[in-house]
């Protein structure tokens, strides 16, 4: 499948949209007029940039209001399209973009229409030119690609065709039957966005919120299937307004778009193949796969199969603080299984299942701006327990995750893993069944307790949001729920739960408010992440007996407010005793109709706390009543209050 | 008029929240009941801390999901309803907000919930307290303010009345003559909110994107005057949910909100009195206001009334870079002025009526991290030419605003001024229609030359720009023009022009892209704001002049890249020797039908530069298209590249 990408997705100059868009893998981009206008670099150092960059540039775009207009009109447009072609030639490009008209459109006649658009062909001819005529989901009167294809029809020309965006048909929810009816080689390019579940005007909904694929809440699975049926055999190209990636690292939005495509393009390949599910494609299936994929004309390509990951099978933490955390560990029932036979700062504590392995960082050894004092701890990677380790992390290099970089002797288990997008490290490891065979590094597995890690939450730094979405759909088959905001005393936090299908894995990817303030003189404005602490949450069989254990240690918990429990009376129709016994143990409390949510909260250590958690019954939820409980504790902690 | 604000409005913690209201000038607040769940304090600790800061506890809210249920449910609700009222005497209030209900309606009957709200009221009787029913603009069955009002009047109950929020009435765009039908008495609370116009789901506009009375697009003046005739007495009260507001300081956002609130009293109170236009209360209207105050039982109290601004009569610049500052200066034509007779360390320079005054910083003097190191030159302060400085100066204390501390000797002009919100110093100065007095304390204004400062480009902080907004209206007297996202290479740029009437003073405020990103390892997320450097734009008469004069004086003029003017080729009929003078003097063009816009930038000192403008015509813009090629080649300067 050809890959192309929109210079507007990117952030900066037009030179480094280029150089990030090849360096990511793409075969071509698509030339944003804007980022051509404002570049110091005439049409030939771009084309000769791209040639060496081994791009092809696939689509001029956009051109603007040029049908629909009196005759006066018209010929004004033709001379300004005239312009553009002569340029096009200077870049070697062939195909522009045409919206519909959104604005000067006056005459609403097909006929009309098409005998313009037919005019403009027969100028695009001279200047061998292909025009992809588009439906903009706002155009004045052409606003839907069915209409867009009957004036191109009825136009007749062979240098007029369409251009169909997946964001201008499916924010319209236009019945997708019609894509079957227009002959593959008259679809001259083909735009793919994806789009949250919003309820805004599409104006704004497509300039603001458009996303890669598998980051919003479309099939684009189905979108694209559609259009290889017909024999389409252009690049499939990204055209994503977004204000995010328009402010992130251009490599890095880069990078993350090829991951939507080739994600997508593997999840077409298993549809076509009449595979059930997105991301299929086993060994039998590539084969078929292959086959399938030279059925149509976009030869598409497959990946390996991964099926979800079954459990965390470890998180590791970095510490300066060793003492603390090992104490906390401990105070949560945890025990010492033992140090790495060979790199002697590392160490396994666990309880039950649950594997927490800590790596001592030598603090002296860190160059730290002196405003950051307080010793550091962090969570730095999470351990997978999958089928197949080996091809989990082949998916993940043809995915463009980058591979921490890892020392092993001889005599180790190999242990693969990637960077995600937030600087997390994500290890795959395939266990037997029992305890994981890394283990035996450490000693003996002595946990007793029925025990594991129940969930893993974690920070996002807001601009590679999307990012880490289908980083965790495109990797690990994770799946995103829908997303919640939760108050806090420093601003709404954003929080979203990418989980397994059977819940064996939970993450909470959470974005902390930022902050903007003034700091000193009005020269000097400053912007702060408020700190949002990372947490493992344990679950336990019994958490009164868990927090009593934890008492008798010493354990530093979160304080809950008298003020909670009361509203919990009133919320819950509980035992007074329970409620006490609740209130004693520091224990927090959710139900739903399908079962009960028993936590409680441990001090922050670094930029890490713990959670022990007891699900009773089928609750899968996560005590998200409890949540702006926690924050505005965690708040009054970090103050001092 | 008594005002009140809902803890919901401010970040931090319950406590942080009453002690800023109190601050701020509040006369009472309404108590969210989540920031009393989650405090430490109890209800009797908030009762004493309001009770010691002067506070009245307005309202508790929200109740929800009471009404339109089958019996048992209801019983359960009333238990609910019974826990809330006792603790509320604990807290000494007396209203609470009851919502319509959203989530276990069940049974759509007129009757049957009026009986449910009598029956709520015979309970609430027993508390004495009073229940304050609202329409949420979402709510299952009652939706409308006017259907709450039937509901209220069928439950006929002396302790149920009804809530009006302007919210939840003027998103759905419910005629409001009904309110006139409404006893001010059974009127048991007022909430008002302002909001941007914004096509949205009404749940995530309200949620999200409510801002204070003077920061959206509703005409609240209006609003409050028909609440105001009905007799209502209660507190006006704020009830605004903002992303923003909620991770802002406590005590600035509260300040923005009664802020809005007393200029809303003015405008009501002038409205009442027959005047025009919602600023107008003169010494005369202040007496008939006071009179017209005694006509409603809100006794609103008006504001001296001000004019808008004749011209931005300075702009002070605050340099550590003395040096390059003037040269740029001469270059554009400016001619020294003189020194400040008792202050050395500030000068003026002019051109015509534009007027620059430098004040030079001593470097040494500063105490700056080292990773600042180069120096500072930025825009400290504008002086607005207004009509009357004393009662410009008196209305923004009674806004309370913040007087700029400045000292003067006797024989120096008076000139105060207060801080706008993103640091910079406002002046007001009284001209008597030809140089302004304190000129004099320079020597003589030598300008020639027919210019005068254009508009003032100023960056805003994201946290604070609503109430930017509202400080220029409601100060100023200055109108919001339409917000628009301009493009750079690091992302949109949100920018809105604050105009007067007759675009004497134009000064668009800008929203720089925030960056977050991931700096060495991940335990040490960063964001960053992208530098968005401020500008003067100077007007004049002939730009290829001032152009001319510039470069043979070397100014560094900003790069215009060639396709910038082969694309203007494109979209206007230019004559080819006028483009090509455009290009050899750097100078950018826009038109629209009312006229023409040439201009040139120069590079940027410190987070400071200039442009040059020439309006031709009625053209009222400021060259919207050309913006982008300066942000990008701004991009490319700050990166070398």
């Amino acid at each position: 499948m050809r890959t192309s990408i929109a210079t507007v997705c990117l952030s900066g100059t037009l030179e480094e949209k280029l150089r990030a868009a090849s360096a990511a893998g793409f075969d071509g981009v698509e030339i944003f007029e804007q980022d051509l206008v404002v570049s110091p670099q005439t049409p030939e150092d771009i084309a000769r940039l791209a040639r060496e960059l081994g791009l092809s540039l696939d689509l001029y775009q956009p051109f603007r209001d040029l049908e629909g207009v009196d005759e006066a009109t018209f010929a004004g447009n033709l001379r300004r399209a005239e312009a553009k072609f002569a340029l096009m030639r200077r870049l070697g490009m062939s195909t522009i973009l045409l919206c519909s008209n959104v604005g000067t459109a006056t005459i609403d006649d097909d006929e009309l229409v098409a005998g313009q658009l037919r005019r403009l062909g027969d100028l695009a001819e001279r200047y061998d030119i292909d025009v992809a005529y588009e439906a903009l989901a706002w155009g004045r009167f052409v606003s839907e690609y069915d209409r867009a294809w009957d004036l191109v029809r009825a136009a007749d020309h062979p240098r007029i065709g369409t251009c169909l965006d997946s964001f201008h048909i499916l924010s319209r929810r236009t019945d997708l039957e019609t894509i079957a009816r227009i002959p593959g080689d008259k679809i001259f390019f083909l735009q793919l966005a994806d789009a949250p579940a919003l309820t805004m005007d599409v104006l704004s909904w497509s300039r603001h919120h458009r996303v890669f694929p598998g980051e919003g809440s479309w099939d684009l699975t189905d979108f694209l299937a559609r259009v290889a049926a017909t024999g389409y055999s252009g690049p499939v190209s990204l055209e994503v307004f977004n204000d995010s990636f328009r402010q992130a690292d251009t490599y890095r939005t880069a990078v993350d778009g090829l991951r939507s495509l080739r994600w997508l393009e593997a999840g077409v390949s298993a549809t076509l193949n009449g595979a059930l599910g997105v991301a299929v494609g086993s060994a039998a299936g590539s084969a078929a796969g292959g086959a399938a994929g030279a059925g149509t004309a976009l030869d598409l390509r497959p990946l390996p199969e991964v099926a979800e990951p079954r459990a965390v099978d470890f998180v590791e933490l970095s510490t300066e603080d060793l003492g603390t955390l090992t104490r906390q560990l401990h105070q949560l029932g945890f025990d010492f299984t033992g140090f790495h036979r060979s790199k002697p700062h590392v160490q396994l504590w666990t309880r039950g299942q649950a594997r927490i392995v800590i790596s001592e960082i030598d603090s002296a050894a860190i160059d730290r701006p002196w405003s950051e004092r307080s010793p550091g701890s962090y969570l730095r990677g999470i351990g997978f327990d999958v089928d197949d380790a080996e091809a989990a992390m082949h998916r993940a290099t043809l995915l463009h995750a980058i591979e921490v970089p890892r020392e092993q002797s001889h005599d180790e288990e190999v242990l693969r893993g990637v960077f995600a997008p937030d600087g997390s490290e994500v290890f795959f490891h395939q266990s037997d069944g029992t305890a994981p065979a890394w283990i035996r590094e450490f000693g003996t597995d002595t946990g007793r307790r029925a025990s594991r890690i129940d969930h893993v939450n974690l920070a996002q730094p807001a601009s590679h949001y999307d990012e880490s979405v289908l980083f965790y759909t495109s990797l690990l088959n994770l799946h995103a729920q829908p997303s919640q905001d939760v108050p806090s005393p420093s601003g709404l936090v954003r929080s979203q739960v990418m989980s397994s299908a059977d819940r064996s894995i939970r993450m909470p990817l959470n974005v902390a408010p930022v902050h903007s303030e003034l700091v000193g003189d009005k020269a000097r404005a400053q912007t702060s992440a408020d700190p949002y602490p990372e947490h493992v949450a344990i679950s336990c069989e019994d958490i009164f007996e868990a927090a009593a254990i934890a008492r008798a240690r010493g354990l530093d918990f979160l304080a809950v407010p008298q003020n909670y429990y009361e509203d919990l009376a009133s919320r819950f129709d509980l035992d007074p005793d329970f409620l006490r016994r609740l209130q004693e143990h520091h224990v927090l409390y959710d139900a739903d109709s399908a079962g009960e949510f028993l936590h409680f909260y441990t001090s922050t250590i670094g930029s890490v706390f713990f959670e022990m958690v007891e699900r009773r019954g089928a609750y899968q939820g996560f005590g998200a009543p409890d949540a702006p409980v926690r924050l505005a504790a965690q708040y009054r902690r970090n103050r001092g209050l």
